[in-house]
């Protein structure tokens, strides 16, 4: 029997690679002799740039940058190894990531993504035809204003001077000048990885829908959400391109220097063998640390699932929390799915043992579909 | 496809008829068209008189007894229907169960099985021809000496006094007269339905294995081990009988009484129809609180299951607590099992949704078992 194991990892816990070797683990004790092809998928956030090197035989390079208090943070990014344009992976999480922002500062309206504009400079100091910046588990909402200082732009005030860092001092910009602004960018081009259901301005915009869980209170929303309307009438015609909210609306800060916007999975497998891999397993295996109504919105089961479904093969995903609306996910080709907890427990104690949770949910789950092999025997 | 749900009850939770109608809701979900057949099951402990009672169309008889800890307690036992001979259930656990101990009144030396005597002298009274005494759940630790006093024996020390109520007064115990018991107990059997498991002495014994459960300190522990070793040598020959530590010593009391010790589900299972059923069966699902290396000696999930390996059935368990050693099961005939918790949860939080829980494990688990019964087509 062969597997297919496609996960993502389970966020401040456990990353791919480690979740797709405990599923595996599993696999080997309720199916011996199984054959496992593990596919640990990410999703531009945390731990993308490190995967994905990893995936591709690149390297990890380790650097310091201004992280998103403004305070210098040790941080990384990824040159992919493999055939094509020689590509540079900058995770925006390594650099204005929201585990970077500590707990008592978390305040998205003051936080940076300048980090991120230094890592972009330093991929480009090692000579890439091409940067593609992961977004995800963003701790800043400023526009990606900060990226695009860092890369020389520099962005005024009514009395022409620069204004101050984070996403509430947007509402004071009155000009961007693109004049000093890296050359190495009229080369080498940026693609940026994001959701594209997630927008700049609106009602779905970055204010209203990730305010809250970077620790905006209501005021401060209502705040941020007209100095990103007033950044957006700067930027140009950016208020709701797909992506263009991705980390705090760095999507749409970088597509004024003429980035890519694309759909995170269609830019991310292409470093993934999964389609190619597909068609030889019997049954694929992925995870998330959560399966509930939101999943379906460009989430990595649903995203695997959609394309094993193009092959016509079962899928089972495995999630730390079962949650509302989960069953929508039957819809975009989940067939099966399970939680790993086995008895009523904190959330801390199960995060702390996602490993030996996966590993016993995988074997309890096979065991179930060996039962309904075997009935049809 | 056809299903036998034979589910135990949930302790403190959901009675085993409601868990089998939420283990078929569940089914009706994932498979459209199932036919469903409930035979919920009791272990003789808490729920048992009521279950059988409906099981066999009997009734059930309040009445009012002595509590274990001295005070009045509302209780009942149940008359059975159906044919054979006139009998009558005496749960111990409606008049000594844990749940009838006040939570700082749990010392197990002190409490009092008088009110299982005084619920089997009711049953007398309708002339009955056999006395059905369910164990488990229990609260005590006596014995069975509150039982027997309550059917007119004397229990006395040195001095020719009675002794006291509860366990620990045991170590005074010299001597038994059983002259002035019930003389309706010459014609009327007593039939214990116990864990053959449980005996009342030794390593094995009540006081060390039960007695931490029920509240004992470790020096309490070893003084009611001393004095159920006294009292063991007033019984006679019951030190290690299998079903001798029932329910607190309660088996080994009504032993001095010429009851019958029997296994729980060998007595229990007459008055369902599970293995009449069990060949009509496609899949059969069980359920209990726990699974875990306990729950092969003697539980319901594990009697289930080896019944229904006699006819080569496949078994799946449902549990809120996969616990330790769980994988024991599949010795048993327990092919998989499955938690019904599907994120991290409070325990009592899940006791409050037990049956909603059961449900939509019931959904998921089936759903694996149909991605596993695909595979092979």
């Amino acid at each position: 029997m062969r597997f297919l194991v496609a996960p993502s990892g389970f966020k401040e816990s456990l990353d791919a690679c480690a979740v797709a070797d405990a599923i595996a683990a599993g696999i080997h004790r309720a199916v011996p002799g199984a054959v496992v092809d593990k596919v640990p998928l990410v999703d531009g956030g945390e731990g993308s740039a490190k995967a994905l090197a990893e995936a591709t035989g690149g390297t990890l390079i380790p650097t310091f940058v201004t992280g998103p208090i403004g305070e210098p943070v040790p941080s990384h990014f990824a040159l992919l190894g493999g055939p094509g344009p020689r590509t540079a992976v900058v995770e925006m999480a390594a650099a204005a990531g929201l585990r970077l922002v500590p707990k008592d500062h978390r305040d998205p309206a003051s936080t940076t993504t300048y980090g991120v504009g230094e890592l972009i400079r330093a991929a480009l100091d090692l000579g890439v035809d091409r940067v593609l910046v992961g977004c995800g588990d963003s701790g800043t909402s400023d526009g990606g204003a900060g990226a695009l200082q860092a890369l020389g732009a520099r962005i005024t005030d009514a009395q022409g001077r620069e204004i101050e860092r984070g996403g509430a001092a947007l509402i004071n910009a009155r000009a961007i000048d693109l004049s000093d602004v890296d050359p190495r960018l009229d080369k080498a081009e940026i693609t940026v990885a994001c959701n594209p259901h997630n927008v700049l301005c609106g009602e779905r915009g970055v204010a209203r829908v990730f305010g809250p869980q970077k620790g905006a209170t209501p005021s401060q929303v209502e705040q941020l959400s007209e100095a990103l309307d007033n950044w957006a009438d700067l930027l140009g015609d950016v208020r709701t391109i797909p992506g263009g909210g991705a980390s705090g609306g760095l999507g749409a800060g970088l597509h004024a220097l003429n980035a890519t916007l694309v759909p995170r999975f269609d830019v991310i497998l292409e470093h993934s063998d999964l389609d190619a891999r597909l068609p030889h397993a019997d049954l694929v295996i992925t995870a998330e640390g959560a399966i509930d109504g939101q999943t379906p919105h460009g989430k990595v089961p649903a995203e695997v699932a959609r394309r094993a479904k193009r092959h016509g093969k079962p899928v089972i995903a495995l999630a730390g929390t079962i949650g509302e609306n989960a069953r929508a996910n039957h819809d975009v080709g989940i067939d099966a799915y399970a939680s790993i907890i086995a008895a009523p427990v904190a959330l801390d104690t199960a995060m702390a043992r996602t490993a030996e949770l996966l590993t016993d949910a995988t074997e309890r789950t096979l065991r179930l579909v060996l039962v309904g092999a075997a009935l049809t025997r």
